[in-house]
C-alpha cells in the first residue's frame, strides 16, 4: 500500500480484504482471491466517490455500482455491511447457506444494494450500458433532478465475453460519459495467467471503441485510484475504463498471483499468515476494528447529506413544476391508469390479413403515446421487426430523449441491456429481433426471468413460414425452449387482436420478461362470433361448437387459422370440433381449475395438437389419446407457403390427423 | 472501375453482378445489394488467389473461404456457377426454391463448395478462426503436404456480433498468419448506415486484437485488392482483415448505396438501368458471355494443376513415409479401428463415489492416446470440466501441434471454432463449459445440429447439485432445452461406466454433435449385477425386478442413484419397482420398438420421471397416469446436497411420489 494512504484507509481496506476472506472460509466456498485484489479500488469508490446511501437503496438518483465480476461477491457483501446497507456479520457468515442473504453470485431483489444479479461473464457490463442509457434518458427528460454515474467493476473474464465487446461499443458510439469501468487488470483466470489466451491490448481496443482509457499502475494506491477516477468523471463525452493492475490474493504469502486464489477459500493456515503479512493484529475472523466502524459511520452520515440534499432539490422540483415532478414519479413507480388501454385499436375480419408482427407495430406505436416510459428498439431488424416508433426520435448522443433505440446487431448486449434499463428505473424497454435468434441473447433473457424484469421481447418471424431464408433464419425448437425458462411469459398471438392483448399483457405485467411471437405472414382477423373464454386468461375456446366436442385442436399463432379451416370439414363429416388458442401456456396454466377445464374439458381424451415448432412439451395437453403436429426437424429454403406445406401445416393433413385421433379406440 | 483492370476482368465481375441480381430477381426474394459490392473482392479470391479446384471440393489442402455474410449467397453461388464447381445456371433460376442446391443461405453439404453453412451473424467468421487453427495443426503434423490458406470474406453485421470479436482475439493471440479476412466495409446495415449504432474504429480494434490491417479504399481495384491479399500473405506472424471500402449494390442508380437493396432484390426497371449503368450488353437474364466462360475454364484449368502439383507432393510423402501418410488419411477420414475401445477403463463399485466429470477426464485420457485426432479444450474451465489432456501441448502460436486448447472465456466463439475445425477435416474436436453456460455457445451448437458436425461438447456441473454458485450457475431448463435441437444427441450418464459409454457414442459417431451432460458430484458406480439392455442403446433397466413391474422410474444421471435407493424400500413394502436409466432420450428413440417396449412396456402405465431439470417434455414417457420429479423454478444458493433435498430430490420423497402413482386408480 502507498506510503500516501492513512493509517485508517488502509486498516478500512485491510477489514475489506480481511471481512471477504473469512466469509469465503466460513462457507468452505468462494471466491477470495479477487475481492482481496480489489478491495482498495472498491474502498475508493464506495467512500470517496459515489453518491448514494446505502440505507436507502431505492434512492433513485443514486450513483449505481454493479459488480460485474460477480463471483466476487464477499467484496460487494463486505462493503454493504460496513456501509450499513442492510447486512450484517451474521449474514456473512451465512454466506452461500440456505435462504441466506449472502448467495454465492450477488442477486438483486434478494440482497439490499444489489443492483443486479451478477455471475455469468459479461453481462454485468452490459446492465451497466443499459443503466447508464436510462440515466442519459431520464436526465434528459428530467435534468432537475436525475444526474448520476454508473461504475461497474469488472475482470477479465467479462471483457472476453463477446457481450463485453458488443455493450462497449454501443456504450462508445453513444458517448456515455457518465459511464465508468473499473477493470481488474489481475492478469489470472482459472485456467492461469491470461498470457494463455488472453493477450489483445485492453487499452486500444477500448480507445477504438471510443471509450477514453486509464491505467492504474499501482491497484493498492488509494489516491492514484481516486485520481484516476475523478479524470473518467471530467469526461462528458465518452465512457471510461480504468485498468488497474492488481495483484490476487493481495497479501496471501502463497496464493498472491496465484490462480489457485481464484476460486476456492484460503485455508485457516493461509489466512493466518495473510492476516500477519497484511499486518492485521485480529486474530478472530469477521473482525471490524471500532475505527472502520466509526470511519463508515461518518461515511454514512455523508450518504444521507446526499440524499437529503437531493430532496431538497426534488420538493423544490415538485413546487415548480408539479405535473412534470408526477411525471417522473409515475415513470419510477411504472403507474398507468387502470383503463389505459381502453382505446386501443380494435380489429375486424374487414381490416383483411395482418401479419402479427405489423398488427404489434400498430399496437406498440399506440401504446407508445400513452405510456411515456416505453423504449426500446431492434438488433437492426426494426423495418421487420415493426419495433419502430413513429414520430420519435432515435435515442443518441445527441438526443438521449429519443426513444427509439438502435441496438445494432448485438443481440446479446441488447438483451442485457434492456435489463440494466429497467433495472435503473424510469423506463419499460422492448427489444426485437427474429425469433431464430433469440438464441443469440439467451443468456440475457434467463436473467431477465431470474430477476423477474418486465422487460418485453419482440420476436418476429416465428416459424419454417419465414420460407426462402431457409433453415438457418427458421425458429423450429425456439418457442419451447423458450416457454423451459422459469418466469418467462411466452405469447404467440393468432389475429392482430390476440397480439393486442399480447401488447397489454406485457405493458401490464409487473414481473418476469414477456416475449412476443410473432408471424412475418399475414394472417386473417380471427371472427369473435363462435369464441368463449378470455385471450387474456392465456387460453382460449377460439371456436366452439355445439354440446360436447368429439376432439379439441389446440393451437398457436398462426396454426389456429388451418385448425379452423379443418374444424370446417370435419363438421360437415358431423363431427363436433372444438378449437383453442392457446396464446399462452404460462398465463393458461395459472388460471383457476374451472376455467381451464371448462376449455379444454379433462374428459375429452380426442385432442390434437398444431404448432409449427418442436412437439416436446406438448404432450401434456395432447394426453396418450392425442396427437401432436409438429416440427422436430430443421426446416428449409423455399417460399412460405411451400415449406409450410411440406411440412404438413395445411387444412387436409390436419383433417387427416384429426380423423386418425377420432377414429382411436 | 480502375483504369489498370483488364476489360475481360471487367466484364467478369459485371457476370458476377448480374447473376447475383438476376438470381435474386427471379426468386423474388434474397439480397443482391452485398454481391454487386463484393464482386471484384470476391473475383480476385477466386481467380487471382486462391489454391483451390472447385471441380474437387473435397480436396484437402485446398484454401478454404467462407462467405460469413451468408445472406450474400447469390454471390458465392455466381462464383461456384462461374468456376465450374458444380451448380449451373439452372441452379440459379431455382434459387431458394423448394429443394434446389441453392437455398437462401449458403448450407454445407447441400451445395457443392460450400465450406460451412452461414447466415446467423459473426459464426462464418469464428468458423474460419476455427479451420486456420486445424490447419495450422494439420500444419505442424504434416508439413510435408498440409499448407493453405483461410479466407473470411464478412460484412458490418459479423463484426458487430460479440462472437466476432470473441474469435478475432483468440486468432490474434494465436498468431494464425494463414487467416485473411476481407472485409466489405459498404457502410450499410437494414436499419441504415452504420453511423447509425456502429462508428468504432475497425483498424485500431483489429490491430489491438494483434491482426495486421491493410485498408483497401477502392473496393472495386482489383489490383489494390489483389496487392492487399499479397500482402497479407506475407504476414505470417499476424491474422490480416483487408477493410474495402465498397458501395452495396454497386452500379445501381437509384439503390447504390443504400440499405433498400441490402435485402430486396432491385425490380426489373432497375435492373434495367443497372445494366446499362455496368455497361452490359445483354438484355437477357442470366447471360455468361463466351468470353467470360473462356476464363473461368482456363481458371478451372490452372486450378486442376494447382491439386495436380499437389498430388504429386502427396505421393512424394508417401512413398517416404507411408505410415505418416496413413496417419493423414486416416485423420481426414476419421478412420478407427473397430475395436478401438476395447481396454477403456471398466469402473466397479469398488472406485468408490467418482463424479461423471471426473470419469470424463479419466476415460477422454485414454481416448486421446488412441485417437491422434482428439483436440479441444475449455472456455477457461478445464480444471472443473476436466478436459485437459495429460501430457499433451498447449495448442499456442509456439506449438500448433499441441492438443490442449485454451479457449478463454468465449463460450460462443469457441462452439463456432470447433464447428470450423471439424470442417476443415483431419480432427475431432471438443469443447468444455459448465452445462448452464451452454446458453453462451447456443447458437453454435444449432449450427453443429444443422450441419451435422460430430462434435462434442462436455457440459459439467449440470443440476441444482452444483450447490453454493446459486442459480446463476445452477442449470434447470437446459438439458430439455438441447434436446430440443434437431440432431443433436445429448447423453446423461449416471455414472463412471455410462460415462465410458457417452464418450465411445461421442467418438463413434459420425453425424450430427454429441453433449454429455456431466455431474460435479461423486456418484458411485452402479452395480450391474440386476441390468438388462445396453447403455449404448441409449436407455436400459439400471436395476430390475421380478416379473412384471408395478411401476417403472425413468431417470438419467445423479437421479438414477435415488431411484435405486426409493426402490430399496418400496420393495420392502412389496412394491416390484424397475429402474430404467434413460441416459440417452435420442438414441433410445431410434432403437426398435422391441427394444423400446423391452426397456418400457407400454402396459405399465404407472411410471415416475426423476430429472432435476425442467419437467415439461418428459410427460411422453411419464404418460397420462404417471408423475414427474423435475424442476420448473430457478435454483439457489447452499451447499448442493441442501439444495437437492429443499427440491425435492431425496428417496423418501421419490418414495412418496411413487407411492401416489402405485395408489392412482
Amino acid at each position: 500500500m502507498s506510503e500516501t494512504n492513512t493509517s485508517i484507509e488502509q486498516t478500512a481496506v485491510n477489514t475489506i480484504r480481511t471481512l471477504a476472506m473469512d466469509t469465503v472460509q466460513k462457507a468452505n466456498s468462494g471466491h477470495p482471491g479477487a475481492p482481496m485484489g480489489m478491495a482498495p479500488s472498491a474502498f475508493v469508490l464506495w467512500t470517496k466517490i459515489m453518491k448514494q446511501n446505502p440505507k436507502n437503496p431505492a434512492w433513485i438518483n443514486r450513483d449505481r455500482f454493479i459488480l460485474s465480476a460477480g463471483h466476487a461477491s464477499s467484496l460487494l457483501y463486505s462493503l454493504i455491511t460496513l456501509s450499513n446497507g442492510g447486512l450484517d456479520i451474521e449474514d456473512l457468515k451465512q454466506f452461500r447457506k440456505w435462504g441466506s442473504k449472502t448467495p454465492g453470485h450477488p442477486e438483486f431483489g434478494h440482497t439490499p444494494c444489489v443492483e443486479t444479479t451478477t455471475g455469468p461473464l459479461g453481462q454485468g457490463f452490459a446492465n451497466g450500458v443499459g443503466m447508464a442509457m436510462t440515466e442519459a434518458h431520464l436526465n434528459a427528460k428530467f435534468p432537475e433532478v436525475i444526474d448520476h454515474f454508473t461504475y461497474i467493476m469488472c475482470g477479465d473474464g467479462d471483457l472476453m465475453e463477446g457481450i463485453s465487446y458488443e455493450a462497449a461499443s454501443i456504450a462508445g458510439h453513444l458517448e456515455l460519459g457518465k459511464l465508468i469501468c473499473l477493470y481488474d487488470d489481475n492478469e489470472i483466470t482459472i485456467e492461469g495467467n491470461t498470457n494463455l489466451t488472453f493477450t489483445e491490448d485492453i487499452v486500444k481496443r477500448f480507445e477504438a471503441a471510443n471509450w477514453h482509457v486509464i491505467e492504474v499502475l499501482d491497484g493498492t494506491d488509494l489516491d492514484l485510484i481516486e485520481k484516476a477516477v475523478n479524470e473518467a468523471k471530467n469526461q462528458t463525452k465518452k465512457p471510461s475504463l480504468i485498468k488497474i493492475k492488481t495483484k490476487i490474493a493481495h497479501g496471501s504469502p502463497n496464493f498472491e498471483g496465484s490462480e489457485k486464489a481464484h476460486g476456492s477459500p484460503l485455508g485457516e493456515e493461509e489466512i493466518k499468515l495473510t492476516k500477519k503479512a497484511l499486518n492485521w493484529k485480529h486474530e478472530e475472523p469477521f473482525f471490524i476494528p471500532q475505527e472502520v466502524k466509526d470511519y463508515f459511520n461518518q461515511i454514512s452520515k455523508k450518504f444521507e447529506e446526499y440524499e437529503n440534499e437531493w430532496s431538497l432539490k426534488f420538493q423544490e422540483f415538485n413546487n415548480s413544476d408539479k405535473e412534470k415532478a408526477n411525471s417522473l414519479i409515475n415513470a419510477i413507480t411504472g403507474f398507468l391508469d387502470r383503463d389505459w388501454n381502453k382505446n386501443l385499436k380494435k380489429f375486424t375480419p374487414e381490416d383483411g390479413k395482418i401479419a402479427t408482427r405489423k398488427a404489434s407495430g400498430i399496437i406498440l406505436n399506440e401504446i407508445a403515446k400513452i405510456v411515456p416510459t416505453l423504449i426500446g428498439g431492434s438488433a437492426d431488424l426494426a423495418p421487420s421487426n415493426k419495433t419502430e416508433l413513429e414520430n420519435e426520435k432515435d435515442f443518441s448522443s445527441s438526443c438521449y430523449s429519443g426513444r427509439n433505440i438502435r441496438f445494432g446487431i448485438r443481440e446479446h448486449a441488447m438483451g442485457a441491456i434492456i435489463n440494466g434499463m429497467f433495472l435503473h428505473s424510469g423506463v419499460k424497454p422492448y427489444a426485437g429481433t427474429f425469433l431464430v435468434f433469440s438464441d443469440y441473447m439467451k443468456p440475457a433473457i434467463r436473467m431477465a426471468s431470474l430477476m423477474k424484469l418486465p422487460v418485453t421481447y419482440v420476436f418476429t418471424h416465428d416459424s419454417i413460414a419465414v420460407g426462402e431464408d431457409g433453415p438457418t433464419h427458421q425458429p423450429v425448437e425456439h418457442i419451447q425452449s423458450l416457454r423451459l425458462i422459469p418466469g418467462l411469459t411466452v405469447l404467440r398471438p393468432a389475429d392482430a387482436n390476440e397480439t393486442r392483448t399480447a401488447w397489454e399483457t406485457a405493458i401490464n405485467n409487473s414481473s418476469g420478461p414477456v416475449a412476443l411471437i410473432l408471424s412475418r405472414q399475414g394472417l386473417p382477423v380471427l371472427d369473435t362470433s363462435n369464441q368463449d373464454g378470455k385471450p387474456e386468461l392465456g387460453g382460449y375456446i377460439v371456436d366452439n361448437c355445439e354440446g360436447e366436442p368429439d376432439l379439441i385442436m389446440i393451437s398457436t399463432g398462426s396454426e389456429v387459422h388451418l385448425c379452423i379451416e379443418a374444424k370446417k370439414e370435419l363438421e360437415k363429416r358431423g363431427k363436433k370440433i372444438r378449437v383453442v388458442s392457446l396464446l399462452s401456456r404460462e398465463i393458461f396454466e395459472k388460471q383457476g381449475k374451472d376455467y381451464q377445464e371448462r376449455i379444454i374439458p379433462p374428459k375429452v381424451k380426442k385432442r390434437l395438437v398444431v404448432e409449427a415448432g418442436s412437439s416436446s412439451g406438448w404432450e401434456k395437453y395432447a394426453g396418450d389419446h392425442g396427437e401432436i403436429l409438429g416440427i422436430n426437424k430443421f426446416g428449409a429454403s423455399a417460399p412460405g407457403g411451400t415449406v409450410l406445406n411440406k411440412f404438413g401445416f395445411f387444412p387436409v393433413n390436419i383433417i387427416n390427423l384429426a380423423q386418425i385421433v377420432l377414429n382411436k379406440e
